[in-house]
């Protein structure tokens, strides 16, 4: 049973409801469907449209339909366009044309649009829940591992040394502002177009905020033409994933790295590693690198949708039917990366004697060393450039700062004396960083507390 | 003048420099590095690294320099890498090598992204003054064509009739979205990273929640690893203007639709068209144009930041000199755009007449006759089919409805009678759209007031 | 059964499995898959690692794995990874260990990207014959409507007359670039990277370049490691298809356009339109828009793809799974899109006689009045401004040039004649541009030729 | 002077011209519209519309006019709405009215995108040039160091041994591709629009594929409407150097990793590094992570004109002005990465020495070792678990393949032998890869030869 066709002279072609169909897309869409019928049908009652026994009828039969849907029982055929268009066949199947009645005052452009802002709204849920998950998991590894120091880098290359825990509170703090974003997408979606019509409005006398309220809206829309236009709650969460993603591929990059048979400082679990069907001796971090990808996919999905927006007419226009997969696709690659961010997160070991290995080469103290000098009074460019004299000066020794004595010192120069010295101690160099979000434990442990405080 | 070298056994080479050199798009943050530079300044003093009389000095130089630059005297020399490195250079050149100390403490890690993230708050507040100016605009167009019924269209085909100004106020709601985000963008960007240093913060003892107030922040971020790896501001900001970009080139395509010969809804004005170099007769809406496409542009922008974003390991890499070409340009072709759309649409016309002639024709209140119906009882698929082929038949005839008489519906179906003819005048299907968001002259005037009330 | 483990001190855990597995995906892979392995069991027999007996039971075994693929009967269980694992533990059941044999020599990383590649070029042969489809559909089009003038535009303001069939013809040769540039990403396509092993090549003397044409392909790659690491050829499929994606959302756009109430140009058969589930009078080019908005689908899935190659280093790395998802989904969009299209444009109308009222409309020949003025000696932008000025005062009355008499011509300037009058005829302007490429009947007739000569 | 204005009643806003004015973008077009403007002033004296007079005094007045701007003493002009504005108004001016014929026959529309192409026509050129000279660099390299084994990667982690000549001459064959992508992409541009008018044609009798291959195209467009509405030869050399950009990015990542203190497998020049303004030991590979950078920005050119032409219908549409500032700013960004490039590669140095200490780790030969066993007839799947254990103990006991015994081999399996201690040497594993496109030298070397002869 199609949803029109008095006006035309022919059935619409096979081929055509194949391809215009997307209902193997938003079938998902089918609870949130029904919870919104049933609300609607309440509204027909009170302006008389339905008595109250049609109406509860029709609330069993869409009950019926949704257990049919979830045990997978439902049977599509090619004239159900979408699945409003199968519920409301199954509808008139079930009650008879009594059914039909559901439809009065709605248009698929507000009804659809309504259903998959409560999909959204619900998934931002879902995916805050899962993103402090994650963050779990990075502060439990900081506060297990607060006294290991490695080599802070830039440019991959040493740069200064920092606790291990303070680089992992960095993506604590990239991933809550991810969460800030999902909460305003779901803000974005938290509005309600049911009661646009198809553009018009309805000329049903209905209160829309409080209709809003009952489907868990914040409100209703302001503007009907808006209401089946906008799909920026749709944007603003494909934009919050996007966001995630990237930051998640940061965490992973540095993961892999970390990880590198060269660098050593962190061994995944073998539970959450692979092997390689040719090379036996294989442990790959699979998992971080699936997620460095998967990253991409989600900043494809969302370029799909503003280039799908992009010089749309108002109002309704048939191209954003391709809204649905895009923010489907990206919220179940962002919900899987999550969950194996969070396992593999929480079962990787930090090398300790490693991390001090690496602590001793590479020099990172050299900053702490120009800075003394100038505390002596030396301009900071001078310092900088004796300082980096006499790091060349070791490279050719193929010395490390570890291995320097305050001989060595006071020879290169009469302004190193034995607090020099002490200054090219890796542990004194993150002490004397103090200052609000430096690398000192205090600070550190600073901003573990008040990040927990963020997620209880 | 470098700012590093006495580790380095030669000097870049010229063509190194020259690739590396960001200073062409970087001159424009001088305004916020110098206002930062002498926050600094006072920051040494207190420290005791600067006396008074060499943070006057400092600041006078500073000043002298800014002055430089706005008069276009600088001389960029090729070991110029950055503005940064620019105005150190000549600043020691001023005030001899005390203008060297006021690099203590600080990098240019923390400092640039510091300057970048003062800008964008500037500009955000510009922006956001700027598409205020546009929806002034259109609430302007919206009041002063109150009265003119269009026909509301979906798929860019007749629907139902509405307001102009309903369809006007649509694009209002869009830009009142995106000037809520533009102020989510700036409220990023008002984290200060200054005191970060390289990445492991800072061994100054100083209140950097303090100094952020200072220099317009909110407060200093948290965690100074992620001070200098966060660029989340900027793809907040150019996430804001893709945002903003894509409802502009709905709103270009609208115009470009109902100003084309066909249409003929609106008029724009001599000053804001173009005509053709070759063919004499032409009036063509290159403004809307060039805002639509500008849309691409945009969007490109966003996507050259996610890209060069993703999968960077902690905390600076050079990757991130590319954050600000993309948002500058952004920034500029979005207030360009809104200045010429304000333009634009302050000065086009509706044409009533031909508003009036369209209304007439595209069968625009079927719904109306369809929803009659199921008022007497029938249910809404049978309502729908009977008026659709009643459609049908009229446009065998080639009939539209203002042309149908009482009799010509009574003669089609016994169910249509005279309150039917009523059904379809397109004033009444307009004016009985009440609830909250419909298209009734009450509810767009209420719109219109709410709005004004959000820009005042 | 996996294809590692004796490294590992614990298994996978089935998160990480659930996680990493891409056989929903990749079982799409399966025919190539089976006939890949079918020839690698002949290299293996060549190279006396399999006995013959043992190559027939492997390659009888496969047939009946493809079978039970093909019948829906396969069983996937948590530690197939991919399709490869899927197969290989299938094959082991069935023939016991020496099933294990077939691995020798190969890795999945060579392997997986050898059945993608042939996967790949099968699709590539499918897209071309579905454009053939469309071009032919548009070329019929094109002489069934030889001789309807119609108002050709730009900036969609009326600019100058032009045959249907040329429009329609520029939207051909926009197709047979993008055929071409499919076939260029068959031939990426068309080089084995099966015997580059892992990445280091294989030990097994095999003759690379007779595998490689026995599969289908051109030749071997030149280079193990880059035969694994290179993903240019999904890249050059993605870009291909976005690029044909963009034409035919030009055409979608120019369709949506004519048929729109206002313009009338073409009416959509009833097969290929949709109504609406409220309005009873619409009819809607969904498919139009359809394809429209899908084309922002696939720019989407060539941005994911360029977004997970960036950055990677040598050789595989897992990221690269990420590959086919994209690539398949832009594969089915385009299929879809191009069958949907051919039934819609082979069934469309045009509507004679309202391509004759535009064309009296828009002043469409005010350039041959300005070409006529410098053939009089007039300098062209003396003539430009004096016809602008003559179409000026026409809209001022309300005329047309279809209305224009000679004395109006005469009285406006003494440099218009008789001759004058005629220019304004749009069927003489159609007729004069002659040169190549031009709108002349002859001129469309003649590229129509050579079109159709293209594809036969 | 404008091109237009007959028809206004009113002249354009400054506003509006100083928004729609793109001249600062494209004067960079001036060349090639010079040389555009004299092949047409012939085609206009051919014609008898100029005599031979008018054309020498023309074709002077251009030459002045070239020289003019390039010696940077243009002064625009608010009204020059681009370059061609501005040449026409200049010439108007030194040779009075008859420059104005110039425009006779032509179209912005035609002229415009011509100009372009020859643009593109040459860049292509001047890229290719640029791509041969990174290859021969890299080729040099690969010869300096071919006797060099490394430990080849996947998933970042130490898989076989490789030689670096291998591994440097993958990245030649992903240049050699796209050498041939931006040939096509030449290929695209070589198609005259011009003779295409505004869109309909010219009335000159112009024999337009041999003005063709006077302007140095390969021949003119078969269809007027396409040649003023096709834009995918940008959108080809944007491909073009998007896939170029994506592999200069894998081969700046593997260089970046590669350099960092913990691999040190290669040294960067200090001519071709940068240090830090903080931290004096620094020495960065800042040109590759730049290079990866611009590859974000590449691709976001090549998706802003993707998202502009989407949904564009026929023919010249204003937004297509947004084409250029993506084709030059992604030259511009190609080439200066080019140019930076060879010097760094040219440069580097490899370590020997650290890359043998590399390959005595990470148990690279693990693979040779499971191949050792199906030799002597052991399943694959057996022989990877047997030799996956082996590792497994190694790695608890600290030692390295190049630490193994005949006597540990023996303890640990029956099943290893003298040849089995053999097979551990990593020289040996890849000196046995043989066939075509593996490891061995010989195979390299061929590689090589071959890559040499397409350059030469």
């Amino acid at each position: 049973m199609k949803m029109w066709g008095g006006r035309f002279g022919k059935e619409a072609s096979e081929e055509f409801q194949v391809f215009s169909s997307s209902i193997s897309e938003d079938c998902r869409l089918a609870p949130y469907e029904i919870k919104c019928l049933k609300a609607w049908s309440e509204v027909l009652m009170e302006a008389g449209i339905l008595s109250q026994e049609e109406k509860l009828e029709i609330d069993e039969a869409l009950e019926a339909i949704l257990e049919e849907l979830k045990r997978g029982e439902a049977n599509f055929i090619p004239s159900d366009e979408d699945i409003h268009t199968y519920i409301e066949r199954r509808l008139i199947e079930l009650v008879g044309l009594v059914g039909g009645k559901i439809r009065t005052g709605r248009s698929r452009n507000d009804q659809v649009t309504t259903s998959f802002r409560m999909l959204v709204m619900e998934e931002c849920s879902g995916i805050e829940d899962e993103i402090v998950g994650v963050v779990r998991a990075l502060i439990t590894q900081a506060e297990k591992n607060i006294d290991i120091a490695i080599p802070g880098q830039t440019h991959l290359q040493p740069a200064q040394p920092v606790l291990a825990a303070h680089a992992l509170m960095a993506f604590v703090h990239m991933l809550e502002r991810d969460r800030n974003r999902v909460r305003l997408a779901r803000k974005s979606a938290a509005v309600l177009p049911l009661g646009s019509g198809a553009l018009a409005g309805t000329t049903l006398k209905i209160d829309r905020d409080a209709l809003a309220r009952k489907l868990g809206f914040e409100r209703a829309c302001e503007n009907s033409i808006d209401g089946v236009s906008d799909r920026d709650f749709a944007l603003d969460i494909l934009y919050a994933l996007s966001s995630l993603m990237v930051h998640l591929s940061r965490l992973a990059e540095q993961m892999v790295i970390w990880s590198s048979a060269e660098v050593g400082l962190v061994e995944l679990d073998d539970s959450w590693s692979s092997g390689s069907s040719l090379m036996p001796q294989k442990k790959n971090p699979d998992c971080f690198e699936l997620i460095r990808g998967k990253a991409g996919r989600v900043i494809g999905e969302l370029v799909c949708l503003l280039a799908v927006m992009k010089g749309l007419p108002l109002s309704y226009n048939r191209d954003m039917q391709e809204d649905k997969h895009p923010v489907f696709d990206a919220i179940d690659t962002v919900r899987s990366s999550l969950t194996a961010l969070k396992g593999t997160i929480g079962t990787l070991k930090f090398d300790e004697s490693r991390a001090k290995e690496l602590l001793s080469e590479g020099y990172l103290t050299a900053t702490d060393l120009a800075e003394y000098l100038t505390e002596k009074g030396i301009d900071f460019p001078s310092a900088h450039r004796l300082v980096g004299e006499f790091v060349s000066s070791l490279i050719a020794e193929g010395k490390n700062f570890s291995e320097v004595t305050a001989k060595d010192l006071r020879d290169f120069s009469g302004d190193f004396d034995e607090e020099a010295l002490r200054r090219l101690d890796p542990r004194q160099s993150i002490q004397r960083r103090k200052s609000k979000g430096g690398t000192s434990k205090e600070q550190v442990l600073h901003d573990i507390e008040e990040s927990l405080k963020n997620i209880s």
